[in-house]
Formats: structure tokens, C-alpha cells, sequence
């Protein structure tokens, strides 16, 4: 059975937030394009600064064209080991200038950051599953997809529907089975002088 | 009346999704501090590289000491002359190196973006509109907030309930009566090498 991992939150918060998690099992069956084109629809409606929409995704869909296995083949291998049997790997990308003036974009990563998260929600809305990584050769997916000088590899991601982890290794399909953490809200959140928690959180 | 504009969406997304958009007008009304603990726990559950959450908020609160001050006094005078009236007022904060290990952190915007987009959505979710910025003094925001060095300031946001735009000046009003657009999903996915649009796509 495919693991669910409600988030232990301290306040209420959406369902597709507490829902949302990045497990390492996942359903070999194919995600249906209308379900594609939503993910990413999520994805292109994300905040940016001065509306640049510096983000830039290659898509991986098993079995068209090669995409998939060149993804494949920039990630870890440790990574790799389990994301083979997922249908769907992507590459995040950045573009690191404004396309309006050429001036660098300070908030390139944060704003493909911003789209990621939003696909991700709109992920958890379709019942699939979506799991970042940093562990992925940016230098390789530069060449494998032919990503200009300009554009920048930011994460691999893999997308898919849960599954129940028995193509993987026991060590690899027990990594599912941790529980979740965060840093206490008092560790992040400051209301005045840096580290001293607000009022309305006490 | 606030203005509403939900995004004109080419697939179907999540309403919350679709809602979600950065207005000048809020209204003066205090946010409740329920909700701000909802805003900051959606931020808390954000996936980040190796879990480190790189993400910090501080918070200001109108009314609540004088951090609202400072963080407003940080801002470009075209965003004070509308900030001014929303009741919250934040600087996100990114840490750039792992506390594991002390590595620089590649991903730490990019995550302190999936914190805020998180945020967003949550605020949506409560009725709330939330405006980020670029457009604010990140030198004089670490000044103020005694932001440490391993710490970069990242967006300045707005937080709030939507407003009629009563208290701006009709130009500035008038920003959001504009028009949401977005490049086309074929200029930001591709399937194969870099501008090929992919199969699922046409």
C-alpha cells in the first residue's frame, strides 16, 4: 500500500499542504496529459519578480523520445535507483536575467522555487506525488538537454502516482516509513530582533 | 469593492491556485493571529533540499512594536506609498549554508520561494492576499532586523485581507484593474532539446 504522511502541524493548514510529501515509491502507471498540462498550468500561474517568469521545465515522459532516460542519466545513484520506476522526470531550470533589460535576476531560483511549490500542490489535487532533488549532475543535464549559457539546472523532479515501494531494495522503500520533522515555528518565524519569536505566537 | 481576478487558465488548476494574485488595495483590517500561525506553519511544511528549511520570516505586525516600521522602511517609496496601509508586513530570509555541514546551500532561495508560494496558498485559503516584492533595500533590511551573515534577505511581503483601494492614489489603484498574463506553456516546457514542445503539450 502506498504510504500517506499527513504532516503533524502545530496550526490548521490546507489539506494539499499538510498532504503534500516526497516519497521515494512510485506507481510505474503513466500520468495522463490532461493531468500534465495541469501540473505545469499550476506552474506558469506562480508569482515572479517583475512578472519575468524565470521558470524553465524539460519534461521526461517514459517511453517518448529519450528525454526520460537522459534525465535519468544525470541523476545520482542513489537517486536513480528508485526514480527509474517513476513515468515522469523533470528538470527545473532558471533564467538568470531579465529578459526586459538583460539585468541579472536576483530572484531566479526563488521564483522556479515559487512554480515548483505550486506544482506540487496542484500534484497532491490529482492524487500524484512529486519528490525535488538536489542530488543530480547540473554540469550533464546542461549538455544531455541543451540548456543555454543563460539558464541555469536547478532541481530533478520526479513526478508520478504513489506506489507501494515493491521494486525497490527494503533499505531504499524504508526510507518512506520516517517520520516527518520540522524546525519548530520559534526556530523560523522572528518578530522583532532576529530570533525573537512575535507576540502572536506565544 | 477588492477586486478579484482569477487567472484565465488554459487547464483546469486548483481554485486556490487560480485566485492567488499580488493586489496593491488591502484593507486596513488586523490579520487574526490564527491566521498568521496557519500562514507561517503552510511555509513551515515546505520541502526543502536535505530538510534544512533555509527559510526565516520576520514578521511585522502594525501595532505590535515597531518591526512594521522598520520592514516598511526598508521599501521602495512606490511600494511604501500602498504597503503602508496593509496590516503585516515580512522579509524573508534565506540561510545560504547547511547547518549539518556548513556547505553553501544552492538551493536555499529556491526554498525560501517554495516556503513563500506555500504561504500563499494558505493565505488564499483563509480569505488573505499576500504581495511580494523585489523591489525593497535588502542592505538597510539586514540593518534594521540584524540579519546575521550567513543570512540574505530574499522578498519583502504584504500580507492582508483585500481592500478597495479607497485610501490609494487612482494611479496606483489602478494597478489592479490590469490585466494577469502569463508567457505560453509551450515558452516555459519542453520535451526533448531545449524549445521542443512536448508531444503531450499539442
Amino acid at each position: 500500500m502506498p504510504v500517506d504522511k499527513p504532516a503533524p502541524v502545530d496550526h490548521p493548514v490546507h489539506p494539499h499542504i499538510r498532504a503534500r510529501w516526497s516519497p521515494v515509491a512510485f506507481d510505474v502507471r503513466p500520468v495522463e496529459p490532461e493531468k500534465l498540462r495541469s501540473l505545469f498550468e499550476a506552474a506558469r500561474w506562480a508569482s515572479s519578480s517583475f512578472n519575468e517568469q524565470p521558470w524553465r521545465f524539460v519534461v521526461g515522459v517514459k517511453g517518448q523520445g529519450d528525454t526520460f532516460e537522459r534525465i535519468l542519466s544525470t541523476l545520482g545513484e542513489a537517486n536513480a535507483a528508485w526514480a527509474q520506476h517513476a513515468p515522469v522526470l523533470v528538470i527545473s531550470v532558471a533564467k538568470l536575467s531579465f529578459t526586459r533589460n538583460g539585468n541579472s535576476n536576483r530572484h531566479a531560483w526563488h521564483d522556479v522555487g515559487q512554480a515548483a511549490a505550486s506544482l506540487a500542490i496542484q500534484a497532491t489535487e490529482l492524487g500524484l506525488r512529486v519528490h525535488q532533488m538536489a542530488g543530480f549532475n547540473p554540469a550533464k543535464a546542461r549538455t544531455e538537454l541543451g540548456i543555454p549559457d543563460d539558464y541555469e539546472p536547478v532541481t530533478a523532479i520526479v513526478i508520478g502516482y504513489p506506489g507501494d515501494g515493491s521494486l525497490l531494495p527494503e533499505t531504499t522503500r524504508a526510507r518512506d516509513d520516517g517520520a516527518r520533522q520540522r524546525r519548530p515555528m520559534a526556530q523560523i518565524v522572528f518578530g522583532g530582533t532576529w530570533e525573537q519569536p512575535p507576540a502572536w505566537l506565544a
